[in-house]
């Protein structure tokens, strides 16, 4: 059975997202600065198809983390705006040609008819639970893993409900001191390092998530 | 002009220290979860006088931090109890034989005369301030640095100032979920990794701090 990752960017005090978060700022004040590493890499600017940006460390966790991945889960709020049932007219933060490049699976409390985007991504409304959105992303992952994309509130709950099998956090040394923590009603899971990555500007760790079954063999 | 440095322990979830913290149990529940990983090095059993354990790169990193350190800082929790006058009868949580070696400045709001201890550990008690306390260590400490040895309150103080020189945070894959968190009320300061030294058991992370005057020239 494919794992399921999460790889996301966190600051020193456990911030992924600053405080004030709004339409015009979803990743709230000074929540950019978490994501300031991938973008002077080569690797990053290849994905997003522009040329430049230097080979380092970084570079290599950021073509890691996109590889190998057949299908993506993520929050209502990483996908879009409110709570209550959804403007039609919203498709996402990220214009016509979204970069997952693959089906996503959005968890929401309201129903809504599948996007079909360009460049393979596909936005899946997911009302029956984090279950039953793990079991159809694996079901078109096929060998391939499945990525919770974010926000928060998503990693949470499948770390609390030990679904989650790997998290690679990317350490960002700046203290945001207001904002979404990450690590916030998980329970006490069981977090071995397995791999530590380290570049002037953060500091990769993949942790394994072990399972109360693994524990107990 | 010696350094001031700080070495401490830390949870993923930002905690350097359990919930419901006494007398009885100065760390908070699960706070010892946090110290387990030098209890199984060579040098840390050596450092206490017993054989045994592992050589790891924990146990290089328990050999590094103790090096070099003419003089400590630390919070009155850190030395003792309660928050008023102080009870003479008290001398510390370690015995007295405390693992320090060296003189420590403790920052308090009672006046209390020093106290010498076993095996070059004496106990100044500084009323007037953490730039006073800092004064005083560093003209003991000669050419070797000075460490804060906690707790967090004394270290987020120091930070705040802009009087911390170097962050050495051994990162425990742990989820404490409540207590006492490191960075707190200390603003938006500088953190440069310079050392990052990887076990299966921590994640240990130097952080440079680059102070405003450093970064205006």
């Amino acid at each position: 059975m494919s794992s399921l990752t999460c790889q996301i960017s966190m600051s020193l005090d456990g911030f992924v997202a600053g405080p004030n978060q709004s339409i015009d700022n979803p990743i709230g004040e000074g929540g950019m600065r978490l994501h300031q590493w991938p973008f002077a890499t080569d690797s990053w600017r290849e994905q997003q198809g522009s040329a430049g940006g230097e080979r380092t460390a970084d570079s290599e966790v950021a073509d890691e983390v996109m590889r190998g991945l057949g299908a993506f889960i993520m929050g209502r709020k990483m996908f879009g705006p409110g709570d209550g049932p959804w403007d039609e007219t919203w498709r996402g933060w990220w214009g016509e040609d979204p970069p997952y490049h693959a089906p996503v699976f959005v968890l929401t409390h309201h129903q809504r008819e599948p996007l079909q985007m360009q460049g393979g991504t596909t936005f899946t409304f997911v009302t029956d639970g984090i279950e039953s959105a793990l079991e159809q992303a694996r079901a078109v992952a096929g060998d391939q893993d499945v990525a919770i994309a974010g926000g928060a509130s998503a990693v949470q709950q499948y770390l609390a409900a030990g679904l989650l099998d790997e998290l690679y956090l990317h350490i960002v040394p700046i203290v945001l001191g207001a904002g979404e923590r990450l690590l916030e009603g998980v329970g006490d899971p069981t977090l071995e390092p397995v791999k530590v990555v380290a570049s002037p500007a953060v500091t990769h760790v993949n942790y394994r998530v072990v399972s109360e079954r693994a524990r107990e063999q």
